[in-house]
């Protein structure tokens, strides 16, 4: 199957991902041959409500409903058939590492139908079509018309770029063009924007796919309308009646973004996916207009994000009320929400920052959500959940207390709102995109994923090699074979790595440090090999002091790997552990279900008040002395957490 | 005005409360007069829609339509009738204290007022007279007429008490007939009980008042009843329609604590103010008929609620979401929700634990809400009113979390929902009624509060005075002067106490402890004068090593009194504050808004991690050397805590 990519057409001075990349990674290879052959089997069966004892999903059923091949109301959530376009999405990513003519053809099908759903002038949305035609676009704000157009688009994109075939793209263009013909700037047309953004990242894909400007003015346009006073939605409300659902929440139209004009915005704010799409559009969209003004928006947004609202983990989204952000340093470990679909809208909004400006923070971010808080959302065996991704589980509190019961502590098989499993599968499918991007002269290495592919940069091609034991190992080679002109090599050090060394073709060799990034010697034709050694103890980490939930408490990482404590290591009563960041870390490697990772023990502490019990037993009483047992901790890798049996898990733990 | 209470109708092996007992206590008399010269006054305004920029309460405006003396719809809750009642009862306690001919011509207002509205068969519940006559009795899980008649019986029992006025009384007398026709075990009735308690409790007092059999028997019933299967409120639901507002809740029918037959229940559960009114119940109906399982089940609750469900300031129910009870140890200290009226109902339950048997334990409980979180929901100015008494406040976090927006940093003027001020209203009024209690030869003195009064046991009358610097100071006279007989002194060594001495008319006496009482020689005619000098040293507490959220953790209690950290004092950032148990504690008086109540302060650091800025500020880091800088805390009683600049405040501090 070719890979049919075309150029970019974004100025020389962005960065470009390098396409066609194979992975040969282990640690993700695994995740990756469990989304193909699992995930994606599992859900085409879901979509087509085949899963024996699951609620049906509705979703190939309302298309073939909207296209007239069966009769029936439509079903699921106004956004079900988003859930289509994911999978398609994932598929076609897959197929590009994996061919599969079966596979390809269930996609063909699925394809068929939802061309055969779409409405004569290019509407497509079985919830409208099928409930209240006469609706459409009355309900931006709530509903999410815009939003499954943008995923069709996404998974048109992927698909034409993958296979070639371009029939679910006709199909998404004709979508675009009949949203484009009632929203806009003229006169007469709503001046409207997605309720849920993803649109604009598509239209901007679409752009660089197709070269159609149009698309992009219209991205720019969507970004730039977003949050203006009058403000649309209010009106929309005002003309249509509709209900808002966060008219007495504290963060109102901030939920999706639209409390003012995003190039003014500088707190990340509201529903934390919504967000995510946005400000990736916003990077996008920069980078493609050359738009200085959103691009410095973008960039005061990813610092909002990652410099005073995300866990450790990469989670983002304190608050399960709206899946929403909350303010600076408010990041309580069991209260969080952390949705799946968060941590891959930051991946996203990681590589678009990437692409503007190759800067090792970028890739820093990226690395930690792909290894922690995105593949948490998916157990071992690829076939159970958590849409919900906590830094601290109590089964028991978690189950009973309501400010905590979106906190589950057992993966779950499905859910009825399905948008976290595809959107990781997607994720990982496409992983080979998001490793190396090529910029002038420059290749860009910013994960040491293992993976192998050819690289074309401005001054000239190459056959490139990473191979790493990464993330267990910080020895990463790659060997590159350069067939045409030079290519110089950017090798990312990652923030958390104080030690490092760095040789070329066996020889220690001069590399200036550029924004985070090793840059090598140019090298010319023939075969070479750089090898980066990174130290990866396993260590402390703190969190900035404005953190109040994380005082007093630490947590254990090495390499980009988060670790946590879990009862089925540790017993019960996780908070009374304690341990000294100067404390021996014993590094070891797991058995059973966790073999292939790695664990850490270290020598602490049970620590408790000792009081002597009194007759009648007081919930209160004088401080007597502590008590400090002896005792190892055992923590596992974070994203490997809730595969045993269901128990307590921290991923801060008292400090000494 | 005379105190015409009647004689209690228990065996004499209960304790009975000690009436028309004079509080001459500065701290409670502080209180007291905010009550009745701001409060009660208020309110009445409140109750007649005069409050200018204040929604109109409806209160006595609902009672003139039902009596045909003016026009309009019913206003406000179901439950409005009951805030006219428990002012009437917060009016009747005022007036055995202070005499006032023009509070009583308002609370007769209030009384000719409500009986014009009763029906002619008895039937009193403007909500359900004005909107749905025909629907009285359909719906007791949700709606509250059976509460509402709780509340009025309450009232014109206090009324007939203080002033010996029956008229309220006559008209809640045939306001429960009408119920009772109702409701109860024959056939043809509905096998019912109140959604929400209180009538047991009222019940109970109208038989020790008037001696109606009836009426215990009816009160044994409603507590009998409830939750047998089949359970009646899914009975009635199924009848008449009614929505379960608790369908998805972890807690169902344990809101209304009808999830199992009373007697069989061990864990304090559902909404708590329904709870302490059942338990109160409970136990009152236990020693009056005499029933052991109900007593038993009565002790079982009081244990599940105070050495498993209890906050160190007294406050009870944990979970803002059903104002409920959650699980044992499950203390938070920020999302808490700890209403008002749940603490002042935790002192009903004491109350009528004590007199079940005298038990210093359960004067402890009394001590430490009424002192504590049950004062904490008024202003020093008594102007103004909590309704949720957190022990952990982040103004900012409280007003942007959707998780801790129940929790307010500014006491607020009124509530529409406005329970919680007259309860406090009518628990401070009748404080005298809970200082004292005589058993057979014995006067239990469970409070310390200064008063005065006339007490008859079995064995003799007197006249008692306590004096003492309470809740600052430990030193205790009790002055009797013994009319006739001999009466017995049983002293309460409160449960924070460790060392005491106690004298005799200025010699040492023997004494022995029984029950946490120190029983002292019988006193025979003449006058003498008990001095318990009680140490009462400031000191840290730490909470049982089972509540998670106080590991780590101290509070600072002196005597009764628990302490607070607020910004005012200590600044922002509390979180970073911490000491050692072992630090010396400096006693200090107040100065300013907080004139005439004690402060303490304690050496201690305020701790961080002392990390060097880097350039790309991370959040996380490894960890750094822990800095300490010495920091003096300041504590003020957690009870005023409020009532200067609004600010942080924590109750449990960081323990070094």
């Amino acid at each position: 199957m070719a890979q049919t990519g075309r150029a970019g057409r974004q100025p020389a001075s962005y960065a470009a991902p390098v396409r066609g990349v194979s992975v040969t990674d282990h640690f993700f290879g695994r995740l990756r041959e469990t989304v193909r052959t699992r995930m994606l089997p599992y859900q085409w069966e879901a979509l087509n409500d085949r899963v024996p004892d699951a609620e049906p999903s509705h979703c190939l059923e309302n298309f073939r409903i909207a296209a007239g091949l069966a009769k029936g109301e439509h079903g699921g959530f106004v956004f079900q058939d988003s859930d289509v376009y994911k999978w398609i999405e994932a598929c076609a990513w897959s197929l590009a590492w994996h061919p599969d003519e079966a596979l390809l053809s269930r996609v063909r099908e699925a394809v068929d139908l939802i061309a055969a759903a779409q409405c004569p002038d290019g509407y497509l949305n079985t919830y409208y079509q099928l409930t209240a035609p006469e609706k459409r676009f009355t309900n931006l704000l709530n509903n999410h018309e815009l939003y499954c157009v943008g995923h069709l688009l996404e998974a048109a994109l992927a698909l034409a770029e993958v296979t070639g075939e371009e029939k679910l793209l006709n199909t998404a263009r004709r979508a675009v063009a009949c949203v484009r013909r009632h929203i806009g700037p003229e006169e007469g047309k709503l001046h409207g924007y997605p309720g849920h953004e993803v649109l604009e990242m598509a239209l901007c894909r679409l752009y660089e796919y197709a070269g159609d400007e149009e698309a992009l003015s219209f991205a720019k346009y969507l970004l730039e309308e977003r949050g203006k006073e009058p403000l649309f939605f209010e009106e929309e409300r005002k003309r249509n009646g509709n209900r808002f659902y966060w008219e007495d929440s504290a963060f109102r139209y901030a939920y999706c973004q639209a409390h003012m004009p995003v190039k003014e915005q500088t707190d990340a704010a509201g529903h934390a996916v919504r967000a995510m799409y946005l400000y990736a559009g916003m990077a996008e969209e920069a980078r493609l207009t050359g738009d200085e003004e959103m691009a410095a928006a973008a960039q005061r947004l990813w610092e909002s994000v990652t410099r005073r609202q995300m866990y450790i983990t990469g989670a983002v989204g304190a608050s399960a009320y709206g899946e929403s952000f909350t303010y600076d340093y408010d990041l309580p470990n069991g209260l969080v929400y952390g949705e799946t679909c968060a941590s891959v809208g930051l991946a996203f909004f990681a590589e678009r920052m990437l692409r503007l400006h190759p800067r090792a923070e970028y890739a820093d971010v990226l690395e930690k959500v792909l290894y922690n808080g995105a593949i948490s959302g998916m157990s071992l065996s690829g076939t159970e959940f958590f849409y919900v991704n906590p830094l601290e589980a109590e089964p028991k509190r978690d189950a009973l207390v309501e400010a905590f019961r979106h906190v589950k502590t057992r993966r779950q098989p499905w859910f009825s709102c399905a948008c976290c499993p595809p959107n990781l599968a997607r994720l990982l499918t496409s992983l080979g995109n998001y490793l190396w991007m090529t910029r002038e002269d420059r290749l860009y290495v910013h994960l040491y994923a293992a993976a192998e592919g050819r690289v074309t940069a401005a001054s000239g091609t190459a056959r490139v090699a990473v191979r790493s034991g990464y993330p267990w190992d910080g020895r990463i080679s790659v060997k590159t074979e350069v067939e045409e002109g030079e290519v110089t090599l950017a090798l990312r050090v990652p923030g958390w790595c104080a030690a490092w060394e760095v040789s070329l073709d066996g020889h220690p060799v001069e590399a200036s440090l550029e924004e985070g990034y090793l840059v090598l010697p140019a090298l010319m034709t023939g075969e070479h090999e750089a090898v980066l050694d990174l130290a990866m103890p396993a260590k402390a980490m703190t969190a900035d002091r404005r953190i109040r939930a994380d005082h007093g408490k630490l947590a254990v990482q090495k390499g980009p790997i988060v670790f946590c404590l879990e009862e089925a290591d540790n017993g019960p009563d996780l908070y009374e552990l304690a341990m000294s960041p100067d404390a021996p870390f014993y590094v070891e490697t797991c058995k059973g279900e966790l073999a292939g990772m790695i664990r850490v023990r270290v020598p602490g502490y049970r620590v408790y008040d000792d009081v002597p019990k009194r007759e009648t037993p007081a919930l209160y009483h004088p401080a007597g002395a502590l008590r400090r047992e002896p005792f190892t901790l055992t923590f596992i890798p974070y994203c490997a957490w809730a595969n045993r049996e269901e128990g307590e898990m921290r991923v801060f733990v008292n400090r000494l």
